[in-house]
């Protein structure tokens, strides 16, 4: 089952709203199929290492509560919905949902959250930091949106930040097939009319903060910064509770300077970027194919699939996969430009590349770390 | 008892020799006087809060023990060393040697370190990343030094690291009041030729990998840098898996930026080269003194002394204290100038400040924290 969008200018899309404003996109899928069914949401969230919550409203108060779950009857009828992160990592049906969206760069897309919800179910007002398109697939959910406003903060359950309320800019019924984009910043809300399933599509943007400590966790496990304050033309002081504005500048300057080695920075840069924040369902082959084995394969498999959630880039002629750096030889660009830019592999294309002894390592190690697998029909 | 350099012309010295060449400056400390006495520095190494350890050869093979110490028969009578850190944040005598070398900016200063050496102990051939001043006080040792050149390292135990055999220019016997300048990076070895206390006057550089981390902590902590990656501009991508040189750099320059936020930076800064890297004595006043009762000692108390290890800082009118910033008023700029320059305070020049309201407030608190505390004769 593949998606496609229906009838969409992306450019025209790109530039009036993305990052701007937000916007509904009626019918955006036409004839809308939901990949899931509301009880394969439930069999994902039992999981223990599956992330979801069930957030819900009991007289006046909002309760967020973590799964695994088990059961839902104690949430009652009404009023409750359950959400659980990154389904494409567990499912390629709703993997395929992603799919339309990689007109926007791979590194900047997070995940698919899919929530369930119940008449009335929903998370609140509130806000995020990323842009999302929520599609809203089976049933319908009435959703409020707004612009950027100054807006009243209130945090009703420690993991459940939330806005008072909001002038609302957006304010419709979503049909299955119909998907609202909204910009960071943009607060929220959707309450189901009727038991509805939606497809969040997220991105991820960092700032300043979550690059500094990545970038310094970089440098304490690489050990690649390590010029250290010298002052042979050290001046006696008078004043030596003081330092000089020279001898600040000197400082700060070491630590620039780290932000010009370009080859330490684009490692950094390259395994933040593709670093999971969820977990991979990850089946290493035990014990190992062989080369042999691989080429074997090549013959009687015809498509082979990328994990699901599984993050791969080109960054200045550097390969990441999975928060790793793959140190690669200048003849096998053409074959990690192939393996980022495509999740699905022709075996008749992988051959096109493997007449190159390095790209056969690499295929057979992909394979090996279950990062690539044999698609069953 | 205070301590002076005999004949020594420091700008000459800081010329040829800071951080670039081992030099031996004998007889430095005329008829020199050793502020504390072995069984002191034992006295010291058996308090569970101060960092000492006992260095020792037995058959070939190095030994560390890390305190504290109740006895040192176990030791035996030859071959081991007992090192003792930040003497000077627990005895006022030890802390007078860092005095003459007041002529190096306070924030390159980092500790003295004491060391009593059986006949034959020593800590083994090694190099240190910091220049030191190891002034030799009662007995001798023999100090080989070498220049800086390329060694085999060795690690004969996990908190031992170690250099095989260098080339040395200087070989010698040092006498009490003779001193040893080493810059980083520098070989020495020193063995105790009769029973001998050492004192070291060691220094901190810090290198790019502690400034990151540090400044990571520091936007973590004080949330100052949260400026996001945002793409409005967006082209749709035929390359979903790469990521351009003109997103990289974006993302590079958010990094950078932060570097640019002089007043977040200089706060930062202030803080980490005033972070103690040892215990301090603190005794804080409970109840805290009044006001009026600081007005009173002013006027029996003559002299006053900063604790011993507690680190001042005047980075561009910024003060800085024990790794705290401590906002101040313009006015109060001659008045924390003053307490970042000196240690001991007299109660005639401290009044000449308290006529400013906020001055007062600054010296109540300080001497309510036991960072200032009356000097008893
Ligand atoms: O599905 C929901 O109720 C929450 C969706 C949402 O707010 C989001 O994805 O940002
Ligand atoms: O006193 C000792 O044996 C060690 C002195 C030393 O190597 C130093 O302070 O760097
Ligand atoms: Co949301
Ligand atoms: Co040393």
């Amino acid at each position: 089952m593949s998606y496609q969008f229906h009838q969409f200018n992306i450019d025209s899309f790109l530039k009036n709203f993305w990052q701007k404003k937000p916007t509904l996109l009626k019918g955006l899928f036409k004839d809308f199929q939901d990949p899931l069914e509301a009880d394969e949401i439930a069999g994902l969230a039992a999981e223990e290492q599956i992330e979801s919550r069930v957030v819900y409203k009991k007289q006046q108060n909002w309760h967020v509560e973590h799964g695994p779950f088990e059961e839902y009857q104690v949430f009652g009828e009404t009023d409750w919905t359950l959400l659980v992160q990154a389904v494409d990592h567990y499912s390629e049906e709703a993997a395929e949902l992603l799919k339309p969206f990689r007109f926007i760069p791979n590194w900047r897309i997070d995940d698919l959250m899919v929530s369930f919800s119940t008449p009335g179910g929903g998370v609140g007002a509130h806000v995020d930091q990323y842009d999302v398109f929520i599609i809203q697939g089976m049933g319908k959910r009435h959703w409020r949106v707004g612009l950027q406003q100054t807006m009243q903060k209130s945090i009703p359950h420690p993991d459940l930040l939330q806005v008072d309320g909001f002038n609302a800019c957006i304010d419709e019924i979503l049909e299955p097939g119909d998907v609202l984009y909204i910009p960071p910043g943009c607060p929220h809300e959707g309450y189901a009319i009727e038991p509805a399933l939606n497809y969040s599509v997220g991105f991820r943007a960092p700032n300043q903060q979550d690059l500094l400590s990545s970038f310094a966790d970089f440098a304490l496990q690489e050990e690649c910064f390590n010029k250290r304050y010298t002052d042979p033309e050290l001046q006696a002081t008078q004043s030596p509770g003081l330092i000089t504005e020279a001898e600040t500048q000197k400082l700060v300057g070491l630590v620039k300077e780290t932000l010009s080695q370009s080859d330490s920075v684009e490692q950094w840069l390259g395994c933040y970027l593709t670093q999971a924040k969820h977990e991979l369902a990850i089946e290493e082959i035990e014990p190992a194919y062989l080369p042999e084995d691989l080429a074997e394969m090549l013959q009687q498999i015809a498509i082979w699939n990328r994990l699901g959630g599984l993050r791969c880039l080109l960054l200045a002629d550097k390969f990441f996969v999975n928060g790793e750096f793959i140190p690669t030889e200048k003849q096998q660009r053409p074959f990690i430009t192939f393996l980022s830019n495509h999740e699905v592999y022709a075996s008749s294309d992988l051959n096109h590349y493997l007449t190159i002894e390095e790209n056969q390592q690499l295929l057979l190690a992909l394979v090996n770390e279950g990062f690539i697998y044999p698609l069953e029909d």
